[in-house]
């Protein structure tokens, strides 16, 4: 049996989102994943640390928006320079993806990639390296293309699903043997209520998580394959890596690639599709809503960061980005409220969804 | 017909009192009178400048907590340091009144006092004045104890009411004749709900305004008479007016008066009290939810200072005490939300009264 070492691995972070979920702690200049929503390390900070004894810093590769390396770069001051990638624009997870895998090829030969979101929350550890360990050592030279699906816990709409088809045994003796492996079925896109209570009732579909475990030729195989324009546009640049040119080349040919996320473009095509039912738990951290899990809770149910008094207060979540800020509710009963800088957000929890929308009439940009 | 001058009167500005409804903006330190809840004139500023052209600084009295004598000074420094009341301790609106009718004597001789609550708000200037004047002419040489009654708009069980008996026509001569005078019948005390509403339909009940005018001699034989333990603490005080020896002679007999409130010590036995139906607009601004009136509105119904963005938003009071801070209300309604410095409240509009509890159970002193 042969277990992968965990300098086999090549960690890519992917943290290039911009959001307004999370105003008026957000902003256009600070999305989620730079945030310290619970606890003293930011997102961003707590997905490389989850990797302390599996990946080391020289191998860990962050692909971030250009205006946010500067942001990278302070909240990583262990990770080389060289390895914060700075996309000129926007293209989604495919080009994002696609652009690593190059940079892995060049520098690391042909390593297994571990793709994860630079925001998500995910417990414990040992679990978590677990998991890769286990797709890692499945995905290296097989051709399989590995996620890891999230047993449903209720039946979201906001999630896209993985149907579990058989049973994969991982190949003879490249795994502990622990973890149940199955073949992806098929991708689901995020489903109605309907859709979602049958999905639960069903017992084989998992939330797809966004996170991928894959050798580096298998990628760019199905990225040549399934996304030839990104092929076309973006492999000419493996030359230019770690060149004077780099950043010119890049800037000429990056806002030419389509924009297409990694699911569409490739999950949901390639036929070599594997998934891992995640041991471990896992949150997209959605909203403010989704927060409560996280926070302490006082005796009549808010979940609160900062200095909250409540007279038949029920039900609220209320985050204070600075922790001595006093807050005081009376009787009011599932808000959420967020006080940051000279910006407070008072909503009802079922309304979090149109926080967006109200951000952005506001004329706050961001997408998330 | 002889109108009575300005100089004639002497104004008592009440500024004592102490609070939390108005918390989080209200501290210990800064009770409401201190407070700029509209405009940029705070209560007490507001209550001295609607006295211009009638009374001028030099006969403006202030009598306040002396733990707030340097406030009132910095917030009205037009007004004479002498005239500074300050109250080593608070013994309730009777030994303030008095004390003040000490130094009309000693420094005026017999003028009408007009006795003025430092928090209330009152509009038009010029409509006060009218009141003022009419109620400044029918108490000279009288023996008359005035008080302005506000007609109720609705059946409030936080105030006590007059009961209106028959017209009694200020003395010949002496008035402008177009305001109505009405001997009062009697005082009642704050109502239940029921009882209120038998007052507004009974027509002849106004809300006591807490407003008082008469000669400074009728008042202060109305003390000696009433409240002959206040006439023997305080009267020896007299002699001591503008000597070296005033302050320390104060702090030995103002601790030792009773506290009662000049409703219930003189005016609730007093035979000759009388009242003039105001012709001005009046609010004592009782809490947070009574601010509305006085802030500006949105398209949704919401009173609001600051900036503030609502989605399915109505009906809610917000202010900032910074007027740039920015508020996003989602889905929410009938709810107070008020920021200052590091302390924000949220609170449901029909339980506002509630706020001082929880301040209370927070260790905020305070008790109005």
């Amino acid at each position: 049996m042969q277990l992968v070492n965990g300098t086999q691995l090549v960690a890519v972070v992917i943290a290039g989102g911009s959001g307004t979920r999370f105003w008026p702690l957000s902003t256009a200049d600070r999305p989620k994943q730079f945030l310290a929503l619970f606890g003293q390390r930011t997102l961003l900070q707590a997905t490389v640390d989850r990797l302390q004894g599996l990946v080391p810093p020289e191998r860990t590769l962050i692909v971030t928006a250009a205006r946010f390396a500067g942001t990278v770069r302070a909240q990583l001051p262990h990770i080389p320079l060289g390895n914060i990638i700075a996309e000129p624009q926007a293209r989604d997870t495919a080009a994002a993806i696609a652009l690593a895998g190059l940079v892995c090829r060049r520098r690391f030969g042909n390593p297994v990639m571990a793709v994860l979101p630079a925001d998500h929350v995910i417990e414990p550890a040992a679990a978590f390296h677990r998991a890769l360990r286990s797709a890692a050592a499945a995905a290296r030279g097989t051709g399989r293309l590995y996620t890891f699906g999230i047993r449903p816990t209720y039946p979201a709409t906001g999630y896209g699903y993985l149907q579990a088809g058989e049973p994969a045994a991982p190949p003879a003796g490249e795994d502990d043997g622990e973890l149940p492996h199955f073949r992806v079925q098929q991708f689901r896109e995020k489903p109605t209520r309907d859709v979602a209570e049958e999905y639960v009732r069903a017992g084989n579909y998992y939330w797809n998580s966004g996170m991928f475990v894959w050798s580096t030729d298998t990628l760019l195989a199905a990225v040549e394959r399934y996304l030839p324009e990104h092929a076309r546009r973006l492999f000419p640049l493996e030359a230019y890596i770690d060149t004077p040119q780099w950043e010119e080349q890049l800037a000429a040919a990056f806002g030419r690639v389509p924009k297409i996320s990694v699911d569409y473009g490739i999950m949901e095509k390639a036929a070599e599709v594997y998934m891992i039912a995640a041991p471990f738990r896992w949150s997209d951290v959605g909203g403010w809503a989704a927060l409560a899990d996280f926070l302490d809770q006082d005796a009549a149910g808010n979940a609160v960061r900062g200095v909250v008094h409540g007279l038949d207060a029920r039900g609220n979540v209320v985050f204070c980005e600075d922790a001595s800020e006093v807050v005081a509710l009376v009787g009011v009963e599932d808000l959420i409220v967020v006080r940051a800088g000279n910006r407070t957000l008072v909503a009802r929890k079922d309304r979090v969804e149109d926080v967006k929308r109200l951000v952005e009439a506001m004329g706050q940009p961001g997408s998330g």
